[in-house]
């Protein structure tokens, strides 16, 4: 099962080619992650994960993300959707996987059809606040996200060859 | 050979945890990667490669991104310095990898020396304005860039199993 | 007259104390009156006015902004409201004035009726692209904001004294 | 007696005209803030008045900005300098003052002695962190910012007539 998650774009998003900054893209997948982590789940695998505040008991860091630009983003007033997904649950970690959905106006199509822009996955660590070190996810946290976990991205690029 | 480019940190780069935001990560590495093109390899190599304005005969997009974070990197009046090579020279994309080097400050340790804090890459494609399609690197090109062509970056974690 | 421009927060857009960040809140009256300008007026004030892409016949430059922070900006789900009027038509210019209105649950009070959170004029200068120079706001640009003409803010602090 | 503070540009604060964004103007002034703050007057001081972080006895605020914009900003590689003094001291509030002095090539003119592209100035209050209520700048902080006071900017705009 995956999220759909609307985000709102915002002309300073733009850079000078009229298209979503590609910096700016992992803005609206941390947007994305926020809303969703925050929204679902029991309360306290909500609690756990996503309180990424600098009170809260655990803490949650970004660890290592890929991104594969597949379409330029162009402005819309509408929301684009940010489908959200768990590619894997570790000992101590999450990968999340998105895909950005937006129409593929750009190409003057026919159809107004979303399609996805931007594949990318991002590995987050839950660490406990009073340690300081990574701590394994509990039962509650992979019963909370198991409905949301489905095959990982298979990125088509990785660098040379 | 590899680049050396310092970047100065600043104070809005950093989260509610003190250090600077995943995210803004890829600015610092953006920002290297701007200031590296622009003032290195010969004139023309130069026009072809960095020459990203939208008035440009050349324009570069960025294809694919990954990046691990290896240590959180604090506030450091000293500029980070950005190391920046080139891990693969493809038929029109280049790879450019880089290494973000600051003091290891943050462990307390005895020693100063600057150490990899990220690690990153990110695949340019090289595509003529004119047609909007891409273009294969000139001789000159990549005559420009080889003396940066070291062995590409191994990533350590790309998502669960 | 005034447009009220509904402008989705972003987590980014909080600073540590879990506020809008007070350099962010220009970022949403940026949002709000390019929205505004985009979409209100005849076609012919839309193009002139709004069309500040580098490549319009008419530029558009912000000369001066005040802004007063009321209230500190707490994250909602729900847009907050950029309230946007016109408080002078100049010969060359616009002064755009903005009150952003979010609920007031900051502080616990039993309504949850919008209240100002920010007030804030930007005096925007229209530039003939081909010369470089301020020109005359045409008649028709005149009749199209003119119902949007109401009293300036009148700004509490100026500095000392 | 006036702080001088080197402030580095980056790409991403231009727009697409390639000039300093309006908005990323605000963000070179905190960030100069910040550091004058950091680094000058005595210890005591130092803590009260900078020390803006969410663990702090003090916090300070921003309530008011004013700015002008008299030059674009365009892109160099050495730092532009932000001037940076105080314009009045009030019971608990703190008017800072700003120029951002650049060269003027931009016109072509022979010379390239810095001149001043922006003027702006913030009121910030400094607020109890226990009571979360305004507090009265200590005699310690009056001594230590005396030397940086001056007379205050006299804005040329202030909205329409």
């Amino acid at each position: 099962m995956r999220l759909q998650v609307p985000v709102t774009l915002r002309w300073a998003d733009l850079d000078a080619y009229g298209h979503v900054n590609n910096v700016e893209v992992l803005r609206l997948l941390e947007e994305a992650r926020i809303a969703a982590f925050w929204s679902h789940g029991p309360d306290s695998a909500d609690t756990a994960v996503l309180d990424s505040g600098p009170d809260a008991a655990t803490h949650t860091f970004v660890v290592s993300t890929e991104v594969e630009y597949l379409l330029p983003i162009g402005y819309h007033r509408d929301p684009v959707v940010v489908e959200l997904w768990i590619g894997h649950l570790g000992g101590a970690s999450i990968d999340v996987c998105y895909r950005i959905m937006a129409p593929a106006d750009h190409r003057g199509g026919a159809s107004d059809e979303p399609v996805a822009h931007v594949q990318a996955r991002t590995t987050i660590v839950v660490v406990d606040a009073a340690t300081g070190r990574p701590r394994r996810l509990s039962d509650l946290e992979r019963a909370a996200w198991q409905p949301y976990l489905e095959p990982p991205i298979e990125f088509r690029h990785r660098g040379g060859r």
